[in-house]
């Protein structure tokens, strides 16, 4: 029950409709009887700076999630940015502190990982190939160099975008072995589509599947269908498979720990 | 359970912990199965017009509760001012309007009005005696007033905000009687304590009971405890006796009708 005490949580964007958020997190806090409510808040595309004021005045929010398009401008807003949002230049997830600052943080590339590891499968060490390098490419570039894989292989559609963000991971993580790609994944032990494509039946594969290790592992950042057609053609081929919506799942406890709400574990 | 349409209320105050608007807006939405919840939103006493502007930006927030200390301030930054927030300059009530204007009002002497009317007390044609000239008060005077009431006679132990009030409400409202009284309550239909006093058992009466016609009502705005010294002392006398709560009880029928939830009854 809400009442006076009840502090709350939100995920701002535009549409706001969509979001399942809220859901999910009144899920949560019903469950471990935490006096909390998320709400949905739906602020326009051009209001930002003045919506971000407006929660900075809510002495009991304590923290929102951030949708599109506001990532980008969110960073740019927030008092203090860490982990993946430094790099990345986009924040979903903002905590005020004690002392009333917004500092915030991407989870996005973190909640990958974390389904990586879910589903037991290392990260650390491991030889990553990734197609894409937009909004999901660039946060799952950051977030396995940050996460200690020992090679990471970029390819895009346009090239341009790739190269670049290859420069930047390089930098940032130095004791990855950052390069360029082509279409040919071989040499790894997961590939990752980090592209749109998927979303519709008759969509090709971002690179070619034929040319994955037998052994390697194939993964998905596209939620919607779960079986994508890559995914079906990999599994055919015998591959281990991995679901993009573990992406998703596993952001919610990252989101909890990095909002004070839950204790942060070992190696997390 | 909230989802990404779920529309937003909201009490805005400092502090906040206590307020119970919440449960009753959220109790009156599931009742009737609308998608919308009402929230605890606490901005800082200075801090106003960073918080408003942010209500302004959150397209799915329809409309507010304005309690202390903002009522005053929130009457200046409403778009437009309806009802008895005009004269009183107070709101405690505002609506979003589709173009996106904030139009407010005052609802708390409308509840006073009206909580008298669900008991079976007509206001229409009849003498009100008031005691009290501040935030109660003066809500109640223009709301009994412009609720045609015959007669009102204003009596404050600060003389000089009785008769400011009064000219107040003789300006706006001439077809009403009113007049400066003293603590004799004599020649009316209903005496009314709109004082803070009454909330200690020890408090003595804001006006002379002994002085009240034999049939009148005697009544309350002091709503804890429920029976008041001077409701104790005007029972034991045979009057008939109309208890503070009804005000606040009255008043989420006429909210829930200025926010647009609820059809307006005839003469409301
Ligand atoms: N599971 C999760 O939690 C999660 C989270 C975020 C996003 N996602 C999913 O990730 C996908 C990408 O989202 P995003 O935010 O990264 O989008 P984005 O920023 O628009 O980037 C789209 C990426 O897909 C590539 N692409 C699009 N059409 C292509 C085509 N026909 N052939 C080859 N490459 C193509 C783009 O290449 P160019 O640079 O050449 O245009 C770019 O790399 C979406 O399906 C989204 O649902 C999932
Ligand atoms: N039932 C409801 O929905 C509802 C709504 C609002 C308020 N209330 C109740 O109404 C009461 C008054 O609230 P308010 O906002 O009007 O407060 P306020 O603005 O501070 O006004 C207090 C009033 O009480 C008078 N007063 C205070 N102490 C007095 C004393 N010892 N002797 C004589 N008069 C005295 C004041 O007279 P001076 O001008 O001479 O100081 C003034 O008229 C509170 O008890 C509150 O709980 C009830």
């Amino acid at each position: 029950m809400i009442t006076g005490t009840t502090r709350l949580y939100a995920i701002i964007g535009d549409p706001i409709a969509h979001v399942r958020t809220p859901m999910a997190f009144n899920d949560w806090f019903a469950s471990r009887k935490i006096d909390a409510v998320c709400l949905p808040i739906h602020i326009g595309r051009d209001d930002l700076p003045r919506g971000w004021a407006g929660l900075k005045s809510m002495v009991n929010l304590d923290g929102f999630i951030v949708t599109a398009p506001h990532k980008g401008e969110a960073r740019q807003l927030c008092d203090a940015v860490e982990g993946d949002g430094v790099h990345t230049g986009v924040v979903n997830t903002v905590r005020r502190e004690k002392n009333g600052r917004f500092v915030g943080t991407l989870l996005d590339g973190r909640g990958f990982v974390r389904g990586l590891q879910n589903e037991g499968h290392k990260v650390e060490g491991r030889r990553f190939y990734l197609a894409g390098a937009g909004g999901a490419g660039t946060a799952l570039a950051y977030a396995l160099a940050g996460s200690g894989a020992a090679a990471l292989t970029l390819h895009n559609r346009t090239r341009a975008k790739a190269e670049k963000l290859a420069a930047g991971v390089k930098a940032a993580f130095p004791a990855c072995d950052v390069r360029l790609g082509s279409a040919n994944a071989s040499g790894h032990d997961v590939a990752v589509n980090a592209t749109s494509l998927g979303l519709e039946p008759t969509d090709g594969h971002s690179f070619d599947l034929g040319s994955v290790d037998r052994d390697a592992l194939v993964a998905e950042v596209v939620m919607k269908p779960d079986m994508t057609p890559l995914l079906i053609a990999a599994k055919a081929r015998g591959h281990k498979i991995h679901f993009g919506i573990h992406m998703l799942n596993s952001q919610l406890a990252l989101m909890m720990q990095f909002l004070g709400l839950e204790p942060t574990r070992e190696g997390a």
